[in-house]
C-alpha cells in the first residue's frame, strides 16, 4: 500500500512572500527517499481556524501530516496550543524539554523568563522530541493509526528532529517499500549533453528505475531510484546500472551520493600526506571558505592570500608588476604566478590560484564578465586554463570555485 | 474588504523535492504590495482530480487564485484541459497566441509540430495572455465575480506575465486596501530579548499596524505590517513606530529592509574613503567571502590573509611566536596580533581578525568548541573580544563571520 504524507508550512512569512519555503523541498526529498509520497504541500497562515481545518483536512487524505512553524515563544505563534485542541490534548510541563532549554540557556548566560518557559510546556497526549538546536520541541501526535508530527520552521531545527526522530520514527510505524537511491555526481558539462550521452541507457531501464537529472551550478546529479520488494536486490540492479553509466559519462564524475568536491580534494590530499594553499581574486575566499567547511582540513590546507587588489598580488604573492603590467589581472601569467607565489609564500606541496571579472561591472570586449583564469601548481608544474561562465556575480564566484577545486581534484589523480 | 488570494502550484517535481517553489513567495511578495492578502499557498500532484479539488476549494475561500506550473506541451501536463473542464469551457485555436509560438519558433530556426501546436488551444471562456516569454499562454478566467489565473511555472515566464497582465489586471478589477511593510533588522540577540524589551510597545499597536520577528544565524528581523486606506498615512505611522522601537532596541539594530551586514560594512567605508583587509583563521575565507559577493567590493576590499597554519600567522602576518606559544592560537593577543598584522602587510586603514574553534573537534574544556576571539584594527586602537556560539561547525564559522562584520560595524561607527 502507498503511504502518502502531506506537509503543512504555518507561517505568516511565507504567505507575505518574505522567505521562500526551502523545509517543504527538503522534507519531500527525505520523505521520498524513505518510499513516502508527498501529496499535497500546503503553506497557511498562523491562525488557529486555518490550522485546525488544514490539518483535518490533511489528515483525511495522508497518513503522515508533517507540520513545520508557529512554535516560537512568543504570542503570534498559536500552532502548539491549537494542535492540543485539535487533539483534546491539554498543556504540561515536560520535564525532559525543561532540562534541555535551560542547559542551552546556560550555556549562553541567559536568564529563564516566562515566556522561554513556557516552550516545556508540550500537548500530554504527545510525544515530545527534545530539540538539541533551539527551544522548541517536535511533538509526534497518532490518531486512527495516523501520525501528525509538529516541528519548529527554522530549517537546522526541523532537520535535526527529522533526521534523529521522525524519519526513524515513520519507517518503524509504517510497512514501506524499498527504495533505493544511487547518485553519480557530475561536473563540467551540461544536462543536455549527458541526456544524449545516456538516451539508450534509459531507454532500456526496466519499469522500477527511474533516472532523473538535477542540475545545479555546473554540476548535474545523476539519480537512479529503484522501487521494490528487495533492498539487497535494488542495490545489486543499480549497481550495475551504474557501471553501465560510467561507461558512457564516467569522465564528468567526480563522486557518489552526498560527495563533495571539496570533501573529496581533501581526502586525497589526506591520503597523499601533502598540503594546500590557495590564492583567490575575484571568488574572494570562497575557495578558502569550501575548503575549510569540511571538519579536519587543517590536516591538509594551510591557508589562503584573498589578493582582491593588485599591490596584494605583488607585494604578498611575489606576482611581478611587469605580469600585470603586460598581461593584466586576468591572465594566464597572473595566475601562474599566483599560484607558486601561493605554494612558496603558504610552504605547501599543492597551490590553486584564481583570477576572474565575476561582475557586474569590470568586463571588456576581449575578457567579458564571466571570464576566469584558474592554475594549480603541483611540486613540478604549473597549469593554468581559462574558463568563461559569464552568470550573474553570485554565478560566477560558485562556478569559478567549483570548477578550481575540480581541477586540483584532476591534478591530484594525474588526469590532466 | 479585505481581497483574498490563493496560489497554487501544480509540479510533481516540488512534490518529491526536486526543486524549491520560488514562485509562491515572489507572488506572494508581489500580490501583499498591491494589497492582497495570501491566504493559502497549496502545492499539488499534476493530476485532473487533484487540481479539480484544490482549484474548487481554493475559489471557495479567496476571491483570487493563481495556478503556475503544468502547462508544458507534454501529455503528462494536464492543467490546461482540466481547467477548460471546471469552467465548462472547450479548447479552441487562438490566431495571436498561434502567431507569437510560430515567431517565436521562426527565431529558433525549429519546426513547428502538432505537439507545440497545441500550445496555442485555449478554452473559449477565458482571456489569454500571449507568453513573450516561452510558449504556453496565460488564461485569465472568470466566475461569480471571482478570478483564476493559469501561468506556467517557468519563472521568467510566470514573471513576465503576472507584471504585465495579471497585477495590472487584479488592480484594476478588486478595489484594494494599502499595504505598507518595514523591517528593522537586528544582530546580537535573541528573539526572547527583543520580544521582552518590546513586549509593551507590542501591546500598546492599532489593530491595523502588526509586528512580527523573523530570526535566522544570529540575526532577529522585526516587521511591522500596516494595512489600511491611504498609503501615506500608514507609511508616517509606521515611520513614528519604527523611532518607538529604536529607543527600545535600537542597540542592536543594524539595518533595515533588504539591507546586509556585508552591504552595510562596504558603505561605510567607501563613505569614508577607507580600506579594509581580513585575516581569518577558523572563518576559512567566509568573512572575504561575504565581503566580495558585494558589486563594487574592490572600491575598499584589499584582501585576506587565511592564515590556517600557525606557521602562516607567523610568517605572513607576523605574529610572534611567542604569542602563539604563551596565549594559544584561540587567544585575544594572537588575534589582536592577526588584525596589526593583516593592517600592516594589506596596507589598510581596518583590518578585521578571527580565530577560534569551530569545530567539531579541538575544543578544550578551557576553550571549547565554539570559542571564537574577534579583533578590529582601525588606524590607533585594536579591540578584540570574545564569543562562545557554540553550535556546530558551519554555525560557528558563520556565527563568527557575521558578528566579525557587525563588530567592525559598530567600530566605523564608532559605537563602541
Amino acid at each position: 500500500m502507498e503511504i502518502k504524507a502531506e506537509i503543512i508550512t504555518i507561517g505568516d512569512e511565507i504567505l507575505i512572500g518574505q522567505i521562500v519555503d526551502t523545509n517543504s523541498a527538503w522534507m519531500a526529498g527525505k520523505l521520498n527517499i524513505a518510499g513516502i509520497t508527498v501529496f499535497q504541500i500546503t503553506t497557511i497562515s498562523d491562525s488557529r481556524e486555518h490550522i485546525l481545518n488544514a490539518v483535518g483536512e490533511a489528515l483525511g487524505r495522508a497518513e503522515i501530516v508533517l507540520v513545520t512553524g508557529g512554535l516560537g515563544p512568543t504570542s503570534d505563534d498559536v500552532t502548539k496550543k491549537t494542535l492540543a485542541e485539535f487533539f483534546d490534548s491539554k498543556l504540561v510541563l515536560n520535564r525532559e524539554v525543561l532540562a534541555s532549554v535551560e542547559k542551552r540557556l546556560a550555556v549562553r548566560n541567559i536568564q529563564m523568563t516566562e515566556v522561554i518557559k513556557g516552550q516545556a510546556y508540550v500537548p500530554d497526549k504527545c510525544r515530545a522530541f527534545v530539540n538539541e538546536w533551539g527551544t522548541a520541541p517536535g511533538m509526534w501526535f497518532e490518531k486512527d493509526g495516523k501520525v501528525l508530527v509538529s516541528m519548529p520552521g527554522v530549517p537546522k531545527e526541523m532537520m535535526g528532529i527529522m533526521e534523529k526522530y521522525v524519519l526513524p520514527g515513520l519507517k518503524n510505524k509504517f510497512k514501506l517499500p524499498a527504495i533505493y537511491h544511487s547518485t553519480l555526481l557530475t561536473y563540467g558539462t551540461f544536462e543536455a549533453h549527458l541526456s544524449s550521452l545516456l538516451e539508450d541507457f534509459e531507454k532500456s531501464l526496466p519499469p522500477h528505475i527511474k533516472l532523473a537529472y538535477l542540475p545545479s551550478a555546473g554540476r548535474v546529479r545523476l539519480r537512479l531510484t529503484a522501487k521494490g520488494d528487495s533492498l539487497e536486490t535494488l542495490k545489486q540492479q543499480v549497481a550495475e546500472l551504474e557501471e553501465e553509466m560510467l561507461k558512457r559519462v564516467g569522465e564528468y564524475v567526480y563522486g557518489r551520493n552526498g560527495d563533495s568536491l571539496e570533501k573529496i580534494v581533501g581526502d586525497l590530499l589526506r591520503e597523499k600526506g601533502q598540503t594546500l594553499a590557495t590564492a583567490e581574486s575575484c571568488t574572494g575566499g570562497m575557495v578558502a571558505h569550501l575548503i575549510t567547511s569540511v571538519p579536519g582540513a587543517s590536516d591538509y590546507y594551510r591557508g589562503s592570500v584573498i589578493s582582491y587588489a593588485n599591490e596584494v598580488k605583488e607585494k604578498v604573492l611575489g606576482v611581478r608588476p611587469g605580469t600585470l603590467q603586460t598581461h593584466g589581472a586576468v591572465s594566464r601569467e597572473t595566475v601562474e604566478e599566483m599560484a607558486a607565489g601561493a605554494r612558496k609564500v603558504l610552504h605547501t606541496d599543492y597551490a590553486v590560484a584564481i583570477s576572474g571579472i565575476a561582475g557586474p561591472t569590470g568586463g571588456t570586449p576581449e575578457k567579458p564578465v564571466g571570464t576566469v583564469w584558474i592554475a594549480v601548481a603541483s611540486p613540478g608544474k604549473i597549469l593554468a586554463e581559462k574558463f568563461i561562465f559569464g552568470f550573474t556575480r553570485s554565478e560566477n564566484i560558485e562556478r569559478a570555485s567549483y570548477t578550481s577545486l575540480n581541477l586540483l581534484r584532476k591534478t591530484l589523480l594525474n588526469e590532466i
